[in-house]
């Protein structure tokens, strides 16, 4: 027994409120050591005479990476709260409970020995809006989607789409050419948009703000804001905005009067000055975004900026009813702000929706008291990796998923902001060097797996484009240019998601297989009621995939690839870079 | 290498703010598996062209147990943000570099996989009152300390320690009794004074609270807790009391209203009611404390009970100017009350101290964003398991000492309140069966330990007492049966804690060696500018210990036991329970 890989601590991922009368409890340890673990377990106060009644439930693995086993489950306490530890064996025939003090090899008899859940208390379990996870969201960068009302142009407005992007032209996206494409985005089967910045602003990408309560004139005006919004709503869209708290931008008022008046500026803490006078330039002596000079950074600990930036975030909530906030740089900011955000924002609309954009670990965001998700970048690296540009084989690929799956509550994984690309990365079809073949089986990945999924504008009809500002390309909306099978495909996914509830987020994942030699994969989801199984070849070769789940099994294929034939004995021909999903009847 | 038992988190313990510069980073792996551990890291921002900039650190070795060795490094980030990582060599030859997507044999390119401190943000930075870690506390049970006043006796109150202490007895203790022993305290040394429970209540203890707003009559009045408050604060003394906000008594007006109406009560969501009408017995259908049916459980997540808590909370500090508030059954009520709670109490008073009762690991509650401290039983256990009835060897000592100081950030350790015993532990000296030798050691440890420490009333002149309720004596203060020599040795460390900072919080702790055959253990403190050795005999033999450290050394005994004697070669002669601290010069 490795018992140095043992870990659990009451906290986190480990321990937490899954609902309000569940708690799940992990434990990890070294992969293949232990040959089974139960949990110890019992009330805190639950005694006859000395001894404490503790009871035995077993584990299962949850999760299983080339180093680690995920042991896991679920417990409903009588009186809601615990103490427990684990018993654990291993396959060398070891024996031992481990608990908050270490090893033992017998039970202790103290109960300050063991873990404690001390009460589950509703009002700390992390709950996000339900809609969420039933929601495909598409990705608008508004002065690249359409351009409906040339009457507000920006100063130099190139025609559309006859020029590549540069980090400062102009295509005069705006919110009419948004609410004209509307019926296009319902066919498409999406129900949320997020919108980057539509704030006034210095750049095309709106990410330097000059006045958060004014829209961008170059979108329209806040009638028209209200008009898109409306008309979304009425077709059962969501609308998230994009706030840009870490930092303004170099013509944001406040930020030129202190230029203007250095410290004798009311305003000269709303940012970090070292020391005055201010000098942008190439090593600002004031924090900035990066290294970003016209990006200062926000003093988001001082009141008034609090106060400013919590009336933003209640003001496009309350006069426009918009059902989501993305944190632009979300990890940058304090957490004591963020805590006070969302006691804001849900007191005046209970379920709208806080999304950070963190690239990584964002454990000590999602504790319940600050975000509901954050962009899951570390999936979208792995289905990349794997799927797009075959860096990573199958089995680092299920250890990265096995992984990102344990890394925080399972009732976070739901709601967590799942895409492939974004204005900040290059477009999955250049990062799969233009083979579509790939990029549809990031596609049915995506939309197959738990979470609430994205698609970046364009992306479904076959746009391409490096990193900023190649991604950032005007739509293209002439339809011979357009990629329409690939846009069927993504379509027919998105119908089946939300037909299915087993095909989307309500279904448990789980990898069934993997294959080194032929690259691919075999995983399942399953609800209550239904079971789906997905076999993926992600080879250039036509393969042959045995899959004993689906031998004599009555089955139907749901989502079928042509190519795709099942024998009696659960052996799946593949087409190269075929897939099949099976329901199990 | 064994990589499985390599762990790191950005996060808790492993990832903090140490001061308003500075961050401190952690990581645990099988204990002796590997040689040198280095963090890698640099701004996040810091690029020449594609290479990511970055640096290496040696990182040390903190603390080590049987099991694990925890290795830290503390770094001051130019720009208040850091991506790393961890470059490994092991004692059989393998290197790996762990980060955030598991373990390489070289440094990823991609910034994506490593572990990130986003910015180092003051607000979030654990902080408490610095006043704590040089405060010396001493835990009064009011109903026993003495009497002042037998005007207010309660009724049937019996004469002073005539008879032993029940459940239900009372001997009239109350705040004169305490104003008249002050002298008596300050001669002690100690400068903060822990009150359990004077609020108007239905028990001798106080916790079964009827009036959070009055002051129990058998104690005095509101004009005598001033009196006593201001008295305690001319001679530097500090106040903290107890607020039971876990639940309530059984008189408790709220309480009394849903008993008699029932659902028609306008209290009925005041408490965790399952059904009506109320049914108290032996078991009640509403949550309460432990199966106590008089200690209701209050619904601390009702705006109604949090208003009215939230209230009690600031009124005995405004109108009173306590000093700290210790939190009883503090981990049973949800976080979101702790941090409205922090808020609320730190306006007032800034450097107020928070103090909750917990026994376990409290790592939720040690963030930032709720307590400053809590009660350090682990601690507690420790000591008296080592010291006090031998059950564990000097090993197993250590081990749990390591650990514990790798529980919580090093900042947090300072203020962690240590105790030997409590109202709700039996004495230390019956712990220690009656072995004056054992509680000395005890005491020496308790007050040369980081932390802020506490001895219970009594305990200095030699009560004993078993649990509940033994330990609650009425205090001795006949001095012909009172351990003068006992008191006068704890005396004598308070005083040197106070007088030498390197003796108190401020100095850090180091295990040097450990003795199994002797149960010898040699510990150091050290700061900038000072080093203390301490070396204790914990056996009931002569021991000669050599030290290593000592030899050669020119030293200065600081705290002498008669019988220690030091040669040129650092071997160190002790009686049984002796021991000797050395100040190195």
């Amino acid at each position: 027994m490795i018992k140095e890989a043992i870990y659990h601590k009451p906290i986190n991922q480990y321990l937490y409120n899954y609902d309000n009368e569940t708690v799940h409890i992990m434990l990890q340890a070294k992969a293949k050591d232990l040959k089974s673990v139960s949990l110890v377990y019992g009330d805190p106060y639950d005694f006859t005479g000395e001894n404490w009644n503790y009871k035995l439930k077993e584990m299962y693995i949850s999760g299983q990476t080339e180093s680690l086993d995920y042991w896991k489950v679920e417990i409903k306490p009588e009186f809601r709260r615990l103490r427990y530890g684990f018993y654990c064996e291993s396959f060398d025939g070891q024996i031992s409970y481990f608990t908050e003090r270490g090893h033992y090899s017998e039970a202790p008899k103290a109960i300050g020995y063991y873990f404690c859940l001390p009460y589950l208390h509703e009002v700390d379990t992390f709950s996000a809006p339900n809609w969420v996870k039933d929601t495909v969201w598409y990705q608008i960068f508004p002065e690249r989607f359409a351009n409906g009302d040339p009457s507000i142009n920006p100063e130099g407005t190139l025609p559309w789409g006859e020029h590549d992007p540069t980090p400062t032209n102009y295509f005069g996206g705006d919110f009419q050419g948004i609410i004209d494409h509307l019926d296009y985005l319902s066919d498409l089967g999406i129900n949320g948009i997020y919108f980057t910045p539509i704030f006034k602003a210095g750049s095309n990408h709106k990410y330097d703000t000059i006045d958060y309560f004014e829209i961008d004139p170059q979108f329209g005006d806040k009638e028209k804001l209200k008009e898109l919004v409306t008309a979304c709503h009425k077709r059962g869209i969501r609308v998230m905005l994009d706030a840009v708290f870490n930092h303004s931008g170099f013509y944001f008022e406040q930020f030129q009067d202190v230029l203007e008046k250095g410290e004798a500026s009311q305003y000269k803490d709303w940012f970090h000055i070292y020391d005055f006078p201010v000098k942008p330039g190439e090593k600002p002596n004031y924090d900035t975004f990066g290294f970003v000079a016209n990006m200062p950074k926000l003093n988001t600990a001082n009141p008034e900026v609090k106060e400013y930036l919590l009336k933003v975030a209640r003001y496009w909530i309350e006069e426009f009813d918009i059902d989501g906030w993305r944190l632009d740089v979300a990890n940058e900011v304090d957490h004591a702000f963020w805590r006070e955000f969302r006691n804001e924002v849900k007191q005046i609309k209970p379920d709208v929706y806080i999304l950070g954009e963190i690239w990584h670990d964002s454990m000590r965001w999602l504790q319940g008291d600050q975000f509901d998700a954050v962009m899951n970048y570390p999936f979208t690296d792995s289905v990349i990796d794997f799927f797009g540009n075959h860096s990573i084989d199958v089995k680092q690929f299920k250890n990265r998923l096995t992984e990102i799956m344990h890394m925080y509550p399972e009732n976070v994984q739901n709601y967590l902001f799942n895409l492939l690309d974004s204005h900040d990365t290059p477009r999955v079809l250049t990062l799969a060097n233009q083979n579509k073949d790939r990029v549809r089986l990031m596609y049915l990945f995506l939309l197959t797996f738990i979470g609430s999924p994205c698609i970046y504008y364009g992306d479904e009809i076959g746009m391409d484009g490096g990193g900023d500002p190649g991604c950032r390309a005007c739509m293209e909306w002439d339809p011979d240019k357009q990629d329409l099978e690939l846009r069927q495909f993504i379509q027919n996914l998105i119908q089946l998601r939300k037909e299915t509830p087993v095909f989307g987020a309500e279904g448990q994942f789980e990898f069934l297989h993997i294959f080194e030699e032929s690259n691919s994969i075999v995983y399942q989801k399953q609800t209550d009621n239904e079971k789906l199984i997905f076999v993926i070849n992600n080879s250039d070769q036509e393969q042959i995939i045995t899959v004993p789940e689906l031998a004599g099994q009555a089955t139907q294929p749901i989502f079928a690839d042509q190519a795709a034939e099942l024998d009696e004995h659960g052996q799946v021909q593949l087409s190269n870079y075929g897939f099949q999903c099976y329901k199990i009847q």
